[in-house]
């Protein structure tokens, strides 16, 4: 059990003295996660230190502590706190999903089970799963009449996982539709980013009816952050994205970029099918506009939180979140 | 997320006409696991409804249910589904344990991984546990003042996966001390055991000072749960156990009987790396009295655990508590 004693958030007086500027509370979230890792139980402590080895662009963080602005554009401890959790509960779904991936690369080292073996693996997604949750568990709303976080992050962890299950099921399946596609990936990214709005928006001083604009927002942007993401797939280098390119289609996950190229040139599938080279097939999803129709895509998601934002009181969080729309565009 | 709506125990106002008998009960909560299992998202339906051809004795949930017996003898549809949260979460502990033991056969039936595969496994595993934490999210305590379910699980499933990784990083390890080997079995048995009692205890009309005694008498029942198992997989036969004997030995996972021969013969050390039958390892560790051993050890926490039980207030939950003690000693 964490000791609840060391965890400056258990003081539920929230007061004024404790209220943290933005980038202090992004710094310390990130501070936090790294102390979590190396300081884990000592049975595990050398697969928990080697994540703290290469940290994440923390935009679940960054998601979570924006919501979370008051109208005094500051944040609480205990919203650090909740950042930390986020940013634990996506380093315990990507050591899951490296292994349904066979992926040997993530944020630039090894993955966990290619360095520890497959088994030690599971264990350590699902502790790190776990101390995310009890971490969670120990922080109380803004106010005494919203829902837990721990109450509500649960059901946003069983859409992940069925859209993680929606992906491995249909590895190698090049008759995955547009509309498929856009659900798995609802599940499988986007739900974590509304879970972290969800969140922040729980921490914020927001009235109670704006929750549903927060988890709006949550999830166009992280349909956004998948759709650039699949494009970076077949347009990056390996260097710049820190992980091998072309990574899901070789290991049969179908993305957007190539569903739409295999609509638009009706050769494409034989001729895959036959065998291309990775610059020819990256090419080909060009040529039939695959990346132009994705990026079109994301414009749409783009404005559609643009406006979403739009809505929300304070000139602050609305400029974070702008901020944050442009990051996940941008990278 | 769950259809809450669909959820009988969302009427936080408890009327009398909502209490149940503890052996309707045991009943509805069998059923209520077997229709999530059933009932689950269909890519993950064959999985889950596969599972639901065995279920297994409800220890936990037996014994949920009977801490949350109130004066009136009798629980509320809200600890229905909080029993049945704990058997998912422990049916999701399962799954991911057979994958990191190897093991083929559970509760009579091929594990999940070798009938599907590892990695919708390890998905399926994920996809429970957060069901269960799902459910037991929304189930209110039985008293505003008391610490919700979803707050208190998380931690007890931190030291789940700890004790997990302590048996795997002992795998084949003869020098397993007595005490090493009680830390990793408080770990991955007993905190489940504890974590149904504290649930239990949550629903129940027990004063809130009392929590510290069924939390220990879940201790003591977990404990006493697996030295029976680790007995039984010396000296019972495969039909019985619904799994393969010497299956922990096999697989390098040393246990009380093996620790205390070893001590007792120092001779067994050298005949085991030397090559034994199973029907010589089983006589040997039998003649060294490590079945003896064992057993006495049960006794002790036997003891413990029936001190404990009469010092709680209302009969009928001691009876039900004693009978469940007896349960498990009599596995």
């Amino acid at each position: 059990m964490i000791n609840r004693s060391n965890l400056a958030f258990i003081n539920d007086s929230d007061p004024a003295t404790d209220r943290i500027e933005y980038d202090e509370a992004l710094r310390l979230t990130e501070l936090e996660v790294r102390k979590l890792l190396r300081n884990a139980p000592s049975l595990i402590r050398r697969q928990t230190s080697h994540l703290a080895r290469a940290t994440g662009k923390g935009m679940r963080a960054r998601a979570l502590l924006a919501c979370a602005l008051g109208r005094d554009g500051l944040v609480t401890q205990r919203t650090v706190n909740a950042a930390a959790a986020i940013e634990l509960l996506h380093l315990a779904t990507l050591i899951h999903d490296d292994i349904i991936d066979d992926a040997d690369l993530r944020r630039g080292i090894d993955t966990l089970h290619v360095k520890f073996g497959q088994k030690i693996a599971v264990l350590c997604g699902d502790y790190l799963f776990c101390l995310a949750f009890d971490l969670a568990a120990a922080i109380p709303p803004r106010e005494t009449d919203r829902d837990k976080i721990s109450v509500v992050l649960p059901s946003y962890f069983t859409k992940i996982c069925l859209g993680e299950i929606g992906e491995f099921s249909n590895t190698g399946n090049f008759d995955l539709t547009e509309r498929e596609y856009f659900k798995i990936i609802a599940g499988k990214t986007a739900a974590l980013f509304q879970a972290s709005f969800h969140a922040g928006f729980l921490l914020s001083d927001e009235p109670p009816e704006a929750g549903n604009v927060y988890i709006r927002i949550g999830k166009q942007l992280g349909i956004i952050f998948q759709l650039v993401d699949d494009c970076l797939d077949f347009i990056s280098s390996t260097k710049k994205a820190k992980k091998p390119v072309l990574a899901d289609y070789r290991r049969g996950v179908i993305t957007l970029p190539l569903i739409y190229a295999l609509q638009a040139d009706n050769t494409l599938r034989g001729k895959i099918e036959n065998g291309l080279s990775e610059g020819e097939l990256k090419a080909a999803v060009l040529a039939a506009g695959g990346i132009e129709y994705t990026r079109s895509k994301i414009r749409e998601r783009w404005s559609k939180a643009k406006k979403l934002i739009a809505t929300l009181g304070s000139e602050n969080k609305k400029n974070r979140l702008e901020l944050l729309l442009d990051k996940a565009v941008a990278l």
